[in-house]
């Protein structure tokens, strides 16, 4: 562990390293993380969590009791440094670009199961000649637009057949990905739930038209957290994926595919200033710290940039992160008359909008266990380092 | 230099290193930094920048000749590296912490001339206390409101004489210094002046009503980006700041402050999908490469998540990266009926809303220098390191 401890301290506490840096609650992860596993179990489909919110060996170990299991990931950087941990089973879930394959083909010769995605021809034909000189297969996704978020071929496209028949003909067709990145923004359980279905529904769909051309289709994979936490029947599904509930934020929070007592990832900053003719609390965590990521401004409840909590963890009722410099946070009471009284030299912890963005500013985690409560600082367990770059 | 490189390459260029990645023109980068110095020359006035926004060693090196100068700082890290580099005229412009004195006082031991920042009583007694324990000075400015922006003192506050009585009684009173955050709301050239002349103002007032309590003022610190090339006349002021400066961003041409073909930062991505039926092309360069500020957003010409060049520098006229998640960016066209044609692969620069936001993402810049002009892949003329964390 790499901070300054104070002389007197036994154990290092939040009250010890400088501020602001990121906690993670292992308790509160290891719940969220054993909630979807339950509901993979019970969906009877395989679970490919996404490390790209964590981007940490440590806290991926704990998906799987420490051992290895499938993980998607965002960047090669990710797929390498999993390689690095032994994961062997790994979907990259970013468009492929050629430029990119030599790292590809090196995981794959390491004897990591390196899954790469695409939509189009061009990229199917890059893929399949580049396995063809590197004399080996790169099993390849074909990506599949279920609600208009971003890439990916709608079920019914004409080229998803023919991408197929090429991928297939070179051994690399793997199998179709869904991702309803729209359901970021169905804001009821039912909506939800609909968007679940219609992942699910358009993900088998584009399977069985390539089936239907005498092209096998192993792995049939979907997933977001929203999804995720609402599919009541994955029929004709292999695989379930999500990222952001090992953390969850308040932008999971305002959807109610969690509580706010779920969030697992917090930032700790220290009260530097007051400004009372403005109602204002100034801290040493700007967006930095927290991101410019303000996710919940789009839902009902607009969070700021985050809630406030004290350094035990409780929340402070009413407290908001309403603005952010690079290095400097302003704190509002939502009822002005309720600004509390927090000194100068006071520590609370922020939770952030969007746990994936927030992460991102730090580059390691101080992890502390909820289950051993403190009215005082809590104890600090471990250094937990983050894979960054690409 | 720790990029792959394609065998055939003597020199690696921009088409070299996997995307996404930030870039530096070291030309456009000299030169604004040279634009601001003849300002502060003509001025009269010594020039601190912020080296908060490059947070780089290098880029610095080119503010005076590669010898160090006067620099400000955001975080105690920026500090300890520049004092690891050479320089020992240091403020730290962030409201000083408690926590973080025993840092403070490590690196004016090592001879550094560290300034801190404060605002109140509180801060004022615990720095006096450990400067007395320590048994040096803690030289120390008083920040002081001008524009109601973030923290400060008011020029008439009654706390601001005791403050500066506790801290020259100790040895420790420096000066002050003001930061006209609201600036960067300042639409018009005219508003600019006005803001530079309030700050001046403001900071030169707080001065005098501490020289006429008897409290030797030294520092009279002012600056802020817009204010800093809006000043006409710095009498009272002895020294100017700005951070943003070197790089400049879409925000600031958005004001005036520069123009767009001033921009020295980028982030080169790569094309790795089309959406022809909503007018999309997607990148491999999402918010992680970007970030999630969105300055223009408030401004007459809403820029997105930034403008687009292709990879020699030429801006794509229309093209606008609107769309961000984690790892995919969108790029849609003014007019949609200009989408250009950039096929699979094609790689482009982007030209961020606020640099300080999206140079955080990178852990380093490759360098390119804008005046040695090529149709095809500028060379990487070298490798900057960036300093992070707190």
């Amino acid at each position: 562990m790499n901070t300054a401890l104070s002389p007197a301290a036994a154990v290092p506490t939040l009250a010890d390293p400088d501020t602001p840096f990121a906690v993670v609650d292992v308790h509160k992860t290891l719940r969220n993380i054993e909630r979807l596993a339950r509901r993979a179990g019970r969906l009877g489909v395989t679970l490919r969590p996404h490390v790209k919110t964590a981007k940490s060996l440590d806290v991926a170990a704990l998906l799987n009791g420490g051992a290895p299991c499938p993980v998607t990931v965002s960047t090669l950087a990710e797929a390498e440094a999993f390689a690095d941990g032994g994961y062997t089973d790994i979907t990259y879930a970013v468009g492929i670009d050629a430029h990119k394959l030599p790292r590809v083909i090196a995981l794959l010769r390491r004897g990591v199961a390196l899954r790469v995605l695409l939509d189009s021809r061009e990229q199917a034909a890059f893929v399949t000649e580049a396995a063809h000189e590197a004399g080996l297969t790169i099993p390849a996704q074909i990506e599949i637009d279920c609600d208009g978020h971003r890439g990916g071929l709608k079920a019914d496209a004409p080229a998803l057949v023919d991408i197929g028949r090429v991928l297939h003909e070179a051994g690399c067709l793997d199998g179709v990905l869904a991702h309803a990145g729209e359901s970021y923004f169905a804001y009821t359980p039912e909506n939800q739930r609909l968007a679940a279905e219609n992942e699910r529904d358009t993900a088998v769909a584009a399977a069985e038209r390539l089936r239907a051309a005498g092209l096998p289709v192993g792995t049939v994979s979907v997933g977001s957290t929203p999804t995720a936490h609402a599919a009541e029947d994955l029929t004709g599904v292999t695989e379930l994926r999500a990222g952001n509930y090992v953390f969850f934020d308040l932008v999971m929070a305002g959807l109610g595919v969690c509580r706010v007592e779920d969030l697992a990832l917090s930032v700790v900053v220290t009260v530097i200033g007051h400004r009372p003719e403005y109602g204002w609390i100034i801290t040493d965590g700007g967006w930095m710290a927290l991101s410019r990521d303000r996710g919940t401004s789009v839902q009902a409840q607009d969070q700021g940039y985050g809630l406030v909590l004290d350094l035990a963890g409780k929340p402070i009722p009413g407290l908001v992160m309403t603005g952010a410099s690079q290095e400097h946070g302003t704190l509002t009471a939502r009822d002005a008359a309720d600004l509390p009284n927090l000194p100068v030299g006071t520590r609370l912890r922020i939770l952030p909008n969007h746990a994936c963005a927030t992460a991102a500013q730090h580059r390691s985690y101080h992890v502390v266990d909820s289950t051993r409560p403190t009215d005082h600082a809590p104890a600090i367990r471990a250094n937990w380092e983050r894979i960054s770059g690409w």
